[in-house]
């Protein structure tokens, strides 16, 4: 039992330097003895976890997107009108922005990664295609329950998903300018002036 | 004049092989020479024309801006209600999305190096400022002359780009699914819808 929480944690460091490794330095100039001495690990560990510098690559990546998805899953149990929910998720999406903010070259290099390899597309880019699905639900949801105009579901799910795309790239490229943290919320909101039936915003 | 003529040619001829290698190799992948193959000219003419490799790439990346900026520009000129102003740009993005369909590895290559070189970084990254700046004074418009409700222009000039590049960076990821081609447009009119005055929409 110990055994396997030592593992659990190993893995954890793992993904953690690498993480930071990716950001600072770009996957491809980052080795995997720089990993390993920056978490602290042997190379036996290393490869006991990840048979290769990719696999660890595509787990981060991962990672990410089960985070989010799961965050998006508690944020529908939680608000049943939608108009609400999607704030809420405007709201995490806060968060997730100023993980972001310090990610730029990662976030880069997963969609990069994508273009030139398929595994990495197919890790990277269906990702999105789930998110509008969840989102096409919610908007459906929405409808019925009168909340919102009835306008076409995928169309809004698309929009959204290329809403939250496009701010999470430009806050991972701008250094400097704009107050970021409040912009997700208000571009949401935005959005929803059109979307919501006018008696129920 | 004929010499002179010929040179714009040339230039041209190197871009257009330049974009189309580095689209199909990547930056790194693609050399001097294969450029100079592709477009059929000599290395002379090559650094005639462009100092560097660089040189090259980020002229490429001004090119699509300054075309950009130019679309914009003349929509201003040609529409002055800025809710319709806002449509005819979006059917302008649905051409440029049609481009970069293509040109998935182009852009993301466009925006990595933004993060590793600070040269690329002001010039890919830059534009977005500028275009929000431009976003933020048409919103004024809109607001002046009775089209758009009294909205914070900055916040809805961040949107709009956010929204723009979002789409540009899911069209060139994904390989299928959406008729991203009608996307564009009803986009910005669920956005419109929130953003303008309802006696004039």
């Amino acid at each position: 039992m110990a055994r396997q929480m030592r593992s659990v944690r190993t893995r954890a460091r793992i993904l953690q330097a690498a993480a930071e490794q990716f950001t600072r330095l770009g996957y491809e100039a980052t080795s995997v003895d720089e990993i390993c001495s920056a978490a602290g690990v042997s190379k036996g560990a290393f490869y006991h976890h990840f048979p290769s510098k990719q696999t660890l690559f595509l787990a981060l990546l991962q990672n990410w997107v089960q985070d989010l998805e799961s965050r998006l899953e508690s944020i529908r149990q939680e608000v049943e009108w939608v108009p609400q929910r999607l704030m809420r998720l405007a709201e995490t999406l806060r968060e997730v922005f100023e993980q972001a903010a310090g990610q730029a070259p990662l976030f880069l290099e997963f969609w990069y990664q994508a273009t030139k390899d398929s595994t990495a597309w197919s890790v990277s880019v269906q990702p999105y295609q789930r998110f509008r699905s969840i989102f096409a639900e919610w908007v459906e949801e929405g409808i019925q329950q009168g909340s919102l105009k009835p306008i076409d579901a995928n169309l809004a799910a698309a929009t959204l998903v290329s809403l939250g795309v496009g701010l999470v790239l430009q806050v991972a490229l701008e250094r400097k300018g704009l107050d970021w943290g409040q912009i997700p919320l208000r571009a949401v909101s935005l959005l929803l002036e059109g979307m919501s039936s006018s008696e129920f915003m």
